[in-house]
């Protein structure tokens, strides 16, 4: 059996891995994924996604003891607990907790997956994990694998291109032979060459600018570290946990 | 003064490069743009787009002493004197010829690009020239460059991708400063990876696997090899000419 593996440059066309019946793995490498896989690999027990400042207000409000957290703009909003700096999500601050995580991008790319069976959330930090358990799911059950870049404000971005590709190299080393989309091999090929100094090269992205200029460097740093944790984020029915 | 660099993915994003007011360069590599330039070096007076292949047989009625050529699922339409293979295009057959073309992917790029009061038709053949006359023509007029992959079959192409690639990679040369989208930046990157064994890249493409198939392999090695001739075809008023 041979593996198809696509990818989506943008949040909104998670819809068309939707309609392909593929697994998803969601990239937004900065810094929403990140966070995601950081928090849950610090012990956090859940991550609700929702939209908007108000729905994630109301439900905190109804839930005073799960933890605000999100971003706009790159920033904090008032009144919230914990921003979208994956290196905030200590076990200190996340163990056993379940966070109401609102973002620009990642939040909107896991919403256009509903619909899919299997929606992972990958990034750098484990992209081989994340790699590892499509495969074996996508073999499973004769499913393609759709990686779908969150983007940034609605482009492309380098970063979940790089990211992507990161994740394809892992998908490649399988013993599964997996078929790869003219955008799998380009992310691919990308990652390859940018491998070798993949922190100066993700440095030079749009929003990484705009992230270093609101001083989070640090952030880029962290999200570039691959292979750092071994868990795989599963969304499903609203609800982000690790997948056992 | 700094050069912006866009880069869009598929034909109908040509419009958002309008709207820009950048300078456009239509990359088609397999094998539109190769046929152009091929056609235009080998002595062609011009070439004519056209979308539909009534249109084309119309047109040719009119003027029977033009060359009617193109293709549909890559191979030459009934009556037709030439294919899209730039190989065909020799100055035995082309030299003081005016081309009514209609290709599918290409064409439909061109289409999408009016409006634009620059637009050039780019190809590895002609990396280097396409790109040095596009900075000085941006430099001149303050604008930006926009390179639209036509895509195949409306989807995002990995030949198209390296050979924005090899343009942006040429554009970087120039002495004044360009600053890249994301896009271009990913493009680069593929393309210094694929460089050294470019054709066995471009080879594994879906639109490459097809052109095999379908007994075309000599001319991806061609439309492969870069900086081959110096013109700039120039689309201005429906018509393809050389840029003097």
């Amino acid at each position: 059996m041979v593996i198809r593996v696509n990818v989506e440059f943008l949040a909104k066309d998670a819809v068309k891995a939707v309609d392909r019946g593929d697994l998803i793995v969601i990239i937004d490498a900065l810094r929403c994924s990140s966070t995601i896989v950081t928090a849950l690999a610090n012990g956090a027990k859940a991550i609700i996604p929702v939209r908007t400042l108000d729905e994630a207000r109301r439900f905190h409000a109804e839930n005073p003891n799960y933890i605000l957290a999100g971003e706009r703009g790159g920033l904090k909003p008032r009144g919230f607990e914990l921003g979208n700096s994956p290196l905030e999500y200590t076990p200190e601050k996340v163990s056993g907790k379940i966070i109401i995580l609102t973002t620009t991008s990642g939040t909107s790319a896991l919403t256009y997956s509903r619909g899919a069976k299997w929606i992972f959330v990958g990034s750098f930090l484990n992209a081989k994990a994340v790699a590892e358990k499509s495969i074996s799911i996508a073999n499973a059950e004769d499913i393609g694998i759709s990686i779908v870049q969150a983007g940034t404000k609605g482009r492309f971005s380098l970063e979940d291109f790089l990211c992507t590709g990161a994740i394809v190299n892992e998908l490649s080393k399988s013993e599964s032979e997996v078929e790869l989309s003219d955008a799998a091999q380009a992310s691919l090929l990308a990652f390859k060459d940018a491998e070798d100094d993949l922190l100066a090269n993700i440095m030079k992205s749009n929003h990484s600018k705009k992230l270093i200029e609101l001083g989070f460097t640090k952030d880029i740093e962290f999200s570039c570290r691959k292979n750092l944790f071994s868990i795989v984020p599963i969304y499903r029915k609203g609800i982000i946990t690790k997948i056992e």
